[in-house]
């Protein structure tokens, strides 16, 4: 079955505390947005590339591209307004049947097992993400002055990539835009189709701080 | 107004994969219970350390600190059943009227601004706790077989210190144990007494994991 991933890299760099987007910084001497690009071509090097970046930076990556000797086939699709509208553009260059996986862009860490247990069960099940436990106890904010503990057991935290079976994300994406849609997920849910969850690896961290930059530099 | 802290290090080791209880486990050339104790230390060099270890473990505890060199003095209460026995022991020693924290003997990395905004509003407030954001989108797991997206808004993760008045904290703990009892704040909640959140340092980790140690040398 043709697979696709569709990386989202849409991030202006602002947490970072830097002028650079945080997918275009350097870990251990290589952006870290091709860091992510290769470790999905290094699951399947058929798999479709979709990058989807801000049209204001579409120049400065393919000059990077060229300046660190990148050559993984990929096609670009335009950043909109949210990741909803993101992703919508992305898909839009998914041209065939099979399984899309939706990733975000600053998460180099995920583990070749991870990737091959959600495309996998994406054929079966039509909608994966990988989860992984809460290690803190959670607490669940009421109002400005109220907040109460939860029990840990019942909340997992998600990870990308989201993987679903074309068909069904294309439909996912059809409906209008509501902020509600924080992840790819929530798209589907709202058709009223389930969601299977598969195990993540704890390193596949979003890096979204210098700290996670810090830690992106051991993990390397 | 006389301060304390229990520090509690109950670890088995067994999640870190190893034989060695993860409290003693070497970072950068130092246990990391040695280096929690140092960073309470270090925030007030009057403050009351006391450390809550298994029996099984307390001579292996003296002759590390032999071997290291390690002089900050220190009481050790007995590690209990439970996270909230081993607290309520530690509790036993505190023989004074302050303010006492509770504290992850593996969270080595709680900035002094954090140990110092809790303890400062604890004074105000009798009960305060460190928490930061969730980054992940947060899925509740209704069962086996159903989940849902909630709002990460709405959730924050709890670190340590925990910190209370000590009329406070042992009257919670003179409650009966039940095991809804995950941190100091859920005892506590459970007299009726509201618990105040101030930000936490993302840096705070608990170190479980052997990619938690991976981190962790990063971060010395």
């Amino acid at each position: 079955m043709k697979k696709y991933v569709i990386i989202v890299a849409g991030g202006k760099g602002l947490r970072m505390g830097g002028e650079i987007p945080k997918q275009f910084i350097p870990v251990k001497g290589k952006p870290v947005l091709m860091r992510t690009l290769e470790a999905f071509y290094a699951y399947d090097n058929q798999i479709e590339l979709i990058v989807v970046l801000p049209v204001a930076q579409q120049d400065y990556w393919k000059q990077l591209c060229v300046q660190y000797g990148f050559t993984l086939p990929h096609r670009i699709a335009d950043g909109g307004e949210t990741r909803f509208h993101s992703v919508r553009n992305g898909l839009r260059l998914v041209d065939g049947e099979g399984i899309v996986g939706v990733h975000d862009g600053v998460r180099p860490f995920v583990s070749q097992e991870v990737i091959a247990s959600c495309y996998d069960m994406a054929a079966l099940k039509h909608a994966v993400i990988p989860v992984i436990d809460v290690v803190e106890t959670v607490r669940h904010i009421v109002s400005a002055e109220d907040s109460e503990t939860v029990p840990r057991d019942c909340y997992k935290l998600v990870q990308t990539p989201q993987v679903f079976t074309t068909e069904v994300l294309k439909r996912a994406y059809a409906q209008e835009y509501i902020p509600a849609f924080t992840d790819d997920a929530s798209v589907v849910e709202a058709l009223g189709l389930p969601v299977y969850l598969v195990a993540g690896n704890r390193e596949n961290i979003k890096l979204t701080t210098p700290f996670d930059l810090k830690v992106a530099e051991v993990l390397i």
